[in-house]
C-alpha cells in the first residue's frame, strides 16, 4: 500500500520588510484521514493577498498572526476526496480557509459549496470571494458613489482594485486607477474600460497627472496602497468626500517609523469621512453581495481577470509577487 | 451736534505662525447708519474662536479668508439701536456675525433673536451657539456615543469641549478630557465632572497617563487640537472607533510642512471611522439642537464655562490667548 504523500508550506522566519522565500519552507508528510464532521479537501487553487503580509509579523495587525513552523493558512478553492461530513460528498466544489498544502483536512463548519457550472471555479477567491466582497462593501457601503461623481482606485489593477473601478462604473462614476506599469493602464483603459489611468512608477509628477484626470476633485478614494500615491490623492478631495480605507499595501513591507503628512487638515477642511474597514463586519449580507456580483459577471458589466502562477511550490512566489506588483488581477496559484 | 464714533479693528498683516498684537490695528470712525432692510448694533460680547486662524493666511482653509486692511468679523451678541428692518425693534438683542467693532450695521438677514430671559446673552456665543451647537452634532451625529463607552475629548476645557465632554456624560459615557493646565484639570474633574482628565503638559509619558485613564480602551475620540495628542489617543482607539475632527489647534500656527505618523494603517486595523465636519452641514436642524442644549442648560445637566476678557481694544489678545491655552470654557470679549 502506498501513503499517499501532502506537501505543505510552512512559515519558518518572521520575514524581515519584503518576504523572502527562505521565510518559508515546503515540507512533505503523509495525507491525514478526516474526523467526525470532517472532510478531506484537494486543493485546487490557493489565493494570496496582502493582508497576509501583516500576520507574518511578531506583533498582529488585523488579523490573528500566523505560527512559526505551521503550514501557512489562506482561502481556498477545491474538491472533497473524503468525507465524514452529512453536508458534504466527494466530489464536491469548496471554498473555505484551507491552507498552503496539497490536501487539507478541515472541519464541515469552514467550507462553503461551490457550483463550478455557475462561474469559473477560481472565481470563488476573486470576484464571488473575498476581493470581490472587500469592492463591493468598500465601495457601496463606505464610499456611497453617486452618478457622476469622480472614483479614484489606487492599487487598480489588482484584485480588489478591479472589481471596485468596474462597479464604480456601473454606477455612472467617472473612475481614475492607480497602478505601477504601463500594462496595467492599458489593461484599467482597454479592458476595465476605465476613464483615466495613472502609472505612478512613471518618473514624474503624479499630482499633476492625477489633477488632470480628476478635473473636478476626487469624490471617492478608494484606498489600497497608503503612502504617498494616497498623498497625492488627498490633496484633490472635494466637499464630503469618502475614503474606504482598504489596504495599505506600500507600507506592509516598511518598519512602524514610517510617517508623512498629517492628513486631518484635510479631512477637516473637506469635511471628508475616512473609515477602514474589513469584510467580516458584513458578513451577513454575504449572499445578497455575492448574487449581485454573479449577475454582473453574467451580463459581462464586470470583467474577471487572474494572474495564475503553477504549482504549490510556488506559493511563497506568488505573494512576493503581489508586493512586487506582478499580478493583474488576482493572484492565484493552481495546485491541482 | 456730536458724531458717534465707532472703534473697528482691522487685521493689518498675515500671521507667520503665532498671531501677534501688531497683526491688527485699532481705528476710529464714525458710526455708520442703516440702509433699508438693515440695522445697527450695539455689540455687547464677541466670540473669538480658533477656526479664525485659518481664515488669517494667504490660503483658505475651510472658511472665507479675511481680507487686509478690513475688519474682522466673527460671531457676537449685542443690542439694536437704530432699526430699517421690519423684522427688529430698537431694543431687541440679537446674536450673528458681525465684527470686532463697538457698532455694526447689518441686514437682517445676518441676525437672530436672543431672549436674555431664557439664558444669559452670552450663552448665544456658548453653549446655544457655534461652539455649543459643534460640540451637539460633532459628538451625537458622528461619534454616536454608547452607554459605558469611554468617550476622550482633547481641548476639553474649551468652548466646545466643555460641552461635548458634559454631552457625553449625559449619554452615559465614561469621560476623560486632556487639557494643558493643572487648573484645567481640577475643573474638569470638579466642575464637569468627568471621569479622569489629563494635563498634557506635565512633562510625563501621556501615552501612559492615557492608557490608565482609558483601561477599556476609546470608543470616541472628540479632537479639538490633533498633533502628538491625538497620536497618542490613536494608539489606544478600540474596534470600530469613532473621530469626529472638530479642530486641529495644536496645528494652527505651523507651517504647511509639518508631518506625523500615518493614522490610516491604524483606522484599517480597527476599522475606525474619522471624519472632519463643520458645523454648517447641521444647519437645518439648529434650532432642535438649541432647544435640547437650553433644556440641559436649565436642568443644570451642563455648566456653562465662560472666559471673559474686557475691552474691545483687547480682542486681539483674546485670540492669541486661545492658542496660549488661557481659557477656561468660552473665551469671550465683553464691549459694551
Amino acid at each position: 500500500m502506498t501513503v499517499k504523500m501532502n506537501r505543505q508550506i510552512l512559515l519558518v522566519k518572521r520575514p524581515s520588510g519584503m518576504p523572502d522565500e527562505s521565510d518559508f519552507k515546503l515540507v512533505e508528510s503523509p495525507v491525514s484521514t478526516p474526523g467526525e464532521g470532517e472532510v478531506l479537501v484537494e486543493t485546487h487553487f490557493l489565493s494570496v493577498d496582502p493582508y497576509m503580509r501583516g500576520r507574518m509579523n511578531e506583533l498582529r495587525t488585523n488579523a490573528p498572526q500566523y505560527l512559526l513552523n505551521e503550514v501557512v493558512t489562506g482561502s481556498a478553492v477545491g474538491r472533497i476526496t473524503n468525507s465524514r461530513s452529512s453536508l458534504f460528498n466527494p466530489g464536491d466544489f469548496v471554498s473555505g480557509t484551507l491552507a498552503w498544502e496539497d490536501y487539507s483536512v478541515t472541519n464541515e463548519k469552514n467550507l462553503r459549496k461551490v457550483n463550478p457550472l455557475l462561474a469559473p471555479l477560481s472565481s470563488a477567491l476573486g470576484i464571488l470571494g473575498m476581493p470581490g466582497l472587500t469592492a463591493y462593501f468598500g465601495l457601496l457601503e463606505i464610499g456611497k458613489p453617486q452618478p457622476g461623481e469622480t472614483v479614484v482606485v489606487s492599487g487598480a489593477a489588482g484584485a480588489v482594485g478591479t472589481v471596485a473601478g468596474q462597479i464604480a462604473k456601473i454606477m455612472s462614476c467617472r473612475v481614475v486607477g492607480i497602478a505601477g506599469s504601463h500594462r496595467k493602464v492599458k489593461f484599467m483603459l482597454d479592458e476595465l474600460g476605465f476613464d483615466a489611468a495613472i502609472n505612478y512608477k512613471i518618473p514624474s509628477d503624479i499630482r499633476g497627472s492625477l489633477a488632470r484626470a480628476c478635473h473636478d476633485g476626487v469624490d471617492v478614494y478608494f484606498d489600497n496602497v497608503g503612502g504617498e500615491i494616497s498623498d497625492a490623492v488627498f490633496a484633490l478631495i472635494n466637499e464630503n468626500a469618502r475614503i474606504p480605507l482598504c489596504g495599505q499595501i506600500s507600507l506592509y513591507n516598511v518598519g512602524q517609523t514610517h510617517g508623512g503628512p498629517r492628513i486631518q487638515s484635510q479631512l477637516l477642511a473637506r469635511t471628508a469621512l475616512m473609515q477602514g474597514f474589513r469584510i467580516g463586519q458584513f458578513a451577513d449580507r454575504f449572499e445578497a453581495a455575492r448574487a449581485q456580483l454573479a449577475e454582473w459577471l453574467a451580463q459581462g458589466k464586470i470583467k474577471q481577470s487572474e494572474h495564475i502562477v503553477e504549482g504549490l511550490e510556488n506559493t511563497p512566489r506568488a505573494l512576493i509577487g503581489l508586493f512586487r506588483g506582478e499580478n493583474l488581477g488576482k493572484q492565484l496559484v493552481k495546485v491541482c
